[in-house]
């Protein structure tokens, strides 16, 4: 089994409104670094997963959508709380959405909050 | 398929006394750097796998037990080597033994020993 | 000379309304990692810079007051904008006002706001 | 389940030509991180999954053919392309050709060729 | 005295022909992380030592001229070895000639060559 | 200028005996990841600070009297605590002792004892 990784970043402005979650009920921010992993059994026919070049591509579009934006006015994250884990299931689904998924056999996102924590996202396809 | 990870550390002395081990089998120490992963099928109702506070202070908690500690000393590793990846197991266990885990799938326990070497214990639940 | 360095992070909200900052004039947010160093020719009786206990505490007590906050309402950056440099100013200058530093030779903060891009501040005392 | 993973790099050139790889084409060369990780259902006797200092050296080796190499001109990739992908497969194939790999049930080669882009390939054993 | 600093990497093939460099005289290749930082004794009137978007972009021009390419016959290496400390001063004097660095007081680049090893290029303004 | 660094680690136990230490009084250990940096005004012949094989065997050598050892009975801390700066100071010692450094103008040793801390000591030449 073979997996491919990107790494990318994003810098958002949210709030997780909710006695839950303490002090980040309050408008705060991150920096999160996101990191996609891709896997098939076997590699095509260029011996790569997928080329590097175009999953960079295409995580950079789908975090275009997220970058410098308050997460708390977007349509994505209406009616639940933008944690890591929702905003690194957003980011799977986005990709799985907008992909031709043909051979793969699992889509994987991680989104790291600060250096001692993060979340992931796995989708077996 | 959502994990949720936290970070944290211990510096510990400890000895693997037997020729196994090289010069390992001395009296020494490390800095265990513990990453600690949580996996849930879906996420609660608060779109988390685990809140990220709870997670530290549970991790914190039993790495307290561990830390600024001669292991050779320690009740745990009697009769046995605390290696590293012994150590990732028995933190394991202790998480296991003193959280109530319904809904969950998996601990993983993860100890870097140096910045090339780190062994992993993982329970499926 | 000798000097000792601690880390931790904060999480905030913050925008920069003037063109020159393109999209990040909007409000967004950042998880900027901070490294504060502090320089003395010799050490002192205890063979340290300073006590890296003591030294985390005092960060720690200097960025509770940043911490999960909109930095658009913070008092300390009212009429300047909170870039990078200038929040690692303002701690640099908080570390300054509210610590002893006899026998100190120089203060050094340096924030990271994703893994490509950090700004210090360093003050020779 | 336990894993123990030890880490080293090597420096080689190669080139990847065909227009697929877009400047990738013309001959460069990369620093490839290379982590290496054996798992087992449970510990031997020593406590440990492969004694780190026999795993490193075992990496050593295997890397040792590669290091400082031209792969255009290396027999292990006549005929296809040493992305790094290939590349990763390959050093998992020598490390299963050459270790006696009793009692473990699989073996992962993660090769990092830059901060933002890594490759894996995992081998059930 | 503040300091902003911007990160990236490049991919190059290259020997070192001198029995003076062991097995790297062989052609091989480096992924060189690099990182650039530009001192001013105070920030400008947004509040800023340099734009980090401006920076990054600046960077990105310099090393487009070095990026996927065999230095051994780069023209701003002929005579020389390119050596990691050499490459980091033509990445420097680079900088220099192509910017208006009117107000900064010094320009450092530093080359990562792998995790265990790295060269700075200083140059007081 | 320019700095040559490498990177290296060692694995210890001490105890720094006295109430100031807090539970580090008591008998622990820590993995040092060192990194040692030369200065010089202007590179050699070869185009190098210092070759890095030379300088990683220079700083493997200073390591090893410390590796796997027990500080608390090493000669070299009788009469004063092992802490972080003073085992950075007496590798600068060793380095400076065993070392031709005519042109060079620095010597720098950081040791990292976990991801949140670390000390410096710079001896100009």
């Amino acid at each position: 089994m073979y997996e491919l990784t990107v790494r990318d970043h994003v810098m958002i402005a949210h709030s997780l409104p909710d006695a839950f979650f303490g002090p980040a009920a309050r408008l705060h921010g991150a920096t999160f670094v996101v990191e996609v992993t891709w896997s098939r059994p076997e590699l095509d026919s260029h011996g790569v997963v997928i080329d590097i070049g175009a999953a960079a591509t295409r995580l950079s579009e789908v975090l275009s959508d997220l970058n410098y934006r308050n997460l708390d006015e977007h349509p994505a994250f209406v009616g639940r709380f933008s944690t890591t884990e929702v905003v690194a299931g957003h980011i799977c689904d986005r990709l799985i959405a907008t992909m031709d998924l043909a051979g793969f056999t699992a889509v994987m996102v991680t989104l790291r909050e600060h250096p001692d924590a993060w979340a992931t996202c796995r989708v077996e396809l």
